[in-house]
């Protein structure tokens, strides 16, 4: 297949974007779409219809199709694990019956989402109350990767419901996040909710050890059912945690970790929105599974982004990715992209073993306009490897008075003036030219001329949003994952498992013990040893 | 001299880290170095004594020692801009007498860290009020890129002072960031610094404004001198806007955006930190200045790091690199890097005008752990290509109590197993004999052993600070701004200027213009036009 891809980097060869544009009128309007509110525009890139031919035709090679059509009705698309990757029937459970292996789940993801309901409406109502019988006036979400980032996300981009009571979250073993996190909270008034599939992640399960012993230390153990709700799988685990049947909220092995924001892992996020809104979140994105599963090729979105995301890897040999919102509210969301693209499809080999060369899936970095363009936009202008980038925006402030209309305006034009600076650049005889005008001397025009120059020809898409609302961004995000689905066809991988976190895991347990006890004993190399040492050695220092 | 980066390539292939190791016992001591209580080993590196002859001898080539000498001595290194970069004398203005050009700057620097820290002072005793007599207790940092970066990144790492005031950053000019930030501040209680060398940063000064209008609507346009400071360097615009002599802060030409927390820049950061702890920040730097110009080439940690940095882009091919601290309060200290490295040194051209092929500065993400080993670890443990990871942690805790004692070592316990995973891998033998034991069958065994193996032998740079501490975090800051250096003298950069940043900038205006206006005229393509017709058309739905 590389043979394919190197053909395309040889038709691109020597190519302008602006002579595209030059070429076809119509270009901005072909290679664009508009979805639940948001407008997908990828016209910025290096496509023509050959182009497409052929990178549909590599899709059709791969049986994209047939793969798409798996992944829709529940088969096990995620072989190592054995499981369906069925995330599109929990934001449209009505839509159609939904099956995985053949069984219907609609009615079991709708009846969890009428429990998540009844219990965002009791907590924004007062109804659920802490031991003293004080109402929740704070939720703590205890949780990691995929049980922590998507509600985080979520929370921070879209405003809270009107009763909905404080978020926060508590991700890391390091203490002195949880002292930042319940320092300042009152007992009282905490509730806590675990989000752990199996309820037996490390970091999780120490966490919330520490939060039980908070709660039991300031209300007594009995205090503990009122102050804990549980997401997971594991009723067994719950149940002897302390936390009762009515607050455990349940999903299933056919939701990845970082699928599961639209379960009811997403629990705290739906706390902060409002069912409404959650609602609105999830048809955005059902919105976009249907553009995916129907839209004619050369405007399926997440179809044509993915490929044209391979043929920057596999044909440019372009190894990176940047996302960049130009929304304050917005910041969360490249690292949330970024463990999507990353954790699903950095991997090395097929589904049937075989190697894979080049970097597959994406690095992604990314941050918010117009900050990153005082940070890493250096780089992306004028280091020597293109990186496309993603600019995503809103075409309306969420304000409506006249300065922060002003401001949003200022925004946009940055917005749209990077993407096309990128594109365009700025060539050295411009440079000069402009320098000369200037009335500068040949010397410094010689010597500053080629570090004012702008390559440009870097592609980036568009990706605009009416308003920053949950349906716009629930589409957007599914976007995402299925140009991530679209982008492991190709690659013939696996993006629904991560394997490669298990080594990490199995050898933390091991360096643990070795910590707390003496000797140097042990596998691994003397860097281990002498660093283990040296800890040991500022510990005695700090006791002594 | 790709050659010789070939040349290194081709030494180094089939070697295993492991090896590396196994063949000297002293080989974590060799490449270790600790320096104001941060403890630098880079023996995970693919580093032996040919290696270094060969890396040391590139370096002498390139001119390094003399570069390091200019640098120093105030010589017009930042040659595009005619300035020098001597952000050292900022951290030690008594150790030597620091010169410019030839004048002695290091006067100037002790009046100014004087003044600050007078005001500082001043702040933490109440006695800075605003203009109905309230004391201070909100202070915002308006400033956008190294004038809001460096400072935050400081005050989330280290704590508050008794008596600091509460700290604010507004940087974007997203009007929900403002609102975000002033919605729950009162005008008669907050200080504005403005932070901006030419006072003409367009995000600043419109951020600027807004806050000068919310102050003079709440308490008068009187009220404006009690409300703010600038840093700056342009005094007649200070003046004009309605600051005072008294509160404007200087800095210097000859020191960079990127480079200025160490100056009156800092400022927000050193009210929160206070005076005292915020010399002891300029103290660890000056200490790794002074080990970076006076150590052996072998035990120079900045100038090792930054030739196996070189090592890693030039004759490898990796071209992104991780920084990971497994700190909570070191979040912001990965983007604050990822601005220093790809600013400074993503460049395309040489200082003489020569084009540079390979992705010279590299691409730098990031996150905390143990977050990250749930997000993007999967792709540095099983992706094709390496990723070199700098891992970064505290040995003692902030705190002294048993529990948070525990979870710190589970911390530093996962800190050192991905390390050491990284390096070690597991190789499909391993894995098959781990399934044989569990009892799995032949035919599951054959599908998921190749998924389940690690490639290892990806390096990595471990950072150990003996406590999370000013001196030790400014020593760490210090560390990378001398390697990044490093890295431009091999490259033939200017790793000071920032010309990339300019083009956008121009076409930002234009578009501004645009946006506010009706018609399609104007350059760019018909993918501007066409979203500008778009934008309007929004707008004009909204207001109907």
């Amino acid at each position: 297949m590389q043979e394919k891809w190197d053909a395309l980097r040889r038709h691109w060869e020597g190519a302008r974007l602006s002579e595209l544009f030059a070429r076809d009128p119509d270009r901005a309007k072909r290679h664009c779409v508009e979805v639940a509110g948001l407008r997908i525009d990828w016209s910025r890139q290096f496509l023509d219809s050959t182009t497409q031919q052929q990178l549909l035709a590599l899709a059709g090679e791969c049986g994209f199709g047939a793969q798409r059509q798996a992944l829709f009705q529940g088969e096990v698309v995620n072989a190592s694990e054995g499981r369906a990757a069925l995330h599109m029937a929990l934001r449209g459970p009505a839509n159609r019956d939904w099956r995985v292996a053949g069984s219907s789940v609609s009615l079991a993801v709708e009846a969890e989402l009428a429990h998540m309901e009844a219990f965002v409406a009791a907590v924004h109502a007062g109804q659920v109350k802490g031991a003293t019988g004080a109402p929740i006036r704070d939720v703590v979400n205890i949780g990691i990767g995929g049980s922590h980032l998507g509600p985080e996300m979520l929370a921070t981009a879209l405003p809270a419901a009107k009763k909905a009571p404080r978020l926060h979250f508590l991700s890391n073993v390091d203490p002195a996040q949880s002292e930042r996190i319940l320092g300042s909270l009152d007992p009282a008034e905490t509730l806590f909710i675990v989000v752990s599939k199996s309820f037996t992640s490390r970091e999780t399960m120490i966490n919330a050890g520490e939060a039980r012993g908070w709660i039991a230390r300031a209300l007594g153990e009995t205090a503990v059912v009122d102050h804990f709700a549980a997401v997971s799988t594991n009723e067994d685990k719950v149940r002897a945690f302390g936390i009762c049947a009515e607050r455990q909220f349940r999903f299933w092995d056919w939701v990845g970790g970082r699928y599961s924001l639209w379960s009811s892992a997403g629990l705290a996020a739906a706390v902060h929105l409002g069912m409404p809104r959650f609602h609105e979140l999830l048809d955005g994105a059902a919105a976009m599974d249907r553009h995916f599963e129907s839209a004619p090729d050369a405007e399926n979105a997440p179809l044509m982004m993915g490929l044209l995301d391979l043929q920057s890897i596999m044909a440019f040999g372009w190894p990176a990715w940047a996302v960049v919102p130009y929304a304050d509210s917005l910041r969360l969301l490249p690292d949330y992209f970024q463990q999507l693209v990353m954790e699903s499809n950095g991997k090395g080999v097929t589904q049937t073993g075989g190697a894979l060369i080049r970097q597959s899936g994406p690095l992604l970095l990314g941050g918010i306009g117009t900050d990153a363009q005082h940070a890493f936009f250096q780089l992306l202008h004028q280091g020597p490897l293109p990186v496309p980038v993603d600019f995503i925006a809103a075409a309306r402030s969420g304000s409506q008075n006249e300065s922060a209309t002003r401001r949003h305006q200022v925004l946009l034009a940055n917005c749209l003036a990077q993407a096309q600076a990128l594109a365009e650049g700025r060539s050295e005889a411009a440079v000069r030219q402009a320098m000369e005008q200037a009335g500068l001397d040949a010397a410094t025009i010689k010597s500053l001329a080629p570090q004012k120059r702008f390559p440009g020809n870097r592609p980036s898409n568009l990706l605009l949003m009416r308003e920053l609302c949950p349906q716009s961004l629930g589409a957007l995000i599914a976007l995402y994952e299925h140009r991530v689905f679209v982008q492991a066809c190709l690659l013939g991988i696996n993006p629904f498992d991560q394997m490669g976190v298990e080594l990490g895991k199995q050898l933390a347990r091991e360096m643990e013990k070795r910590l707390g006890a003496e000797g140097r004993e042990g596998s691994g190399d003397s860097a281990v040893a002498e660093t283990i040492t040296w800890l040991q050695q500022q510990w005695r220092e700090q006791t002594s």
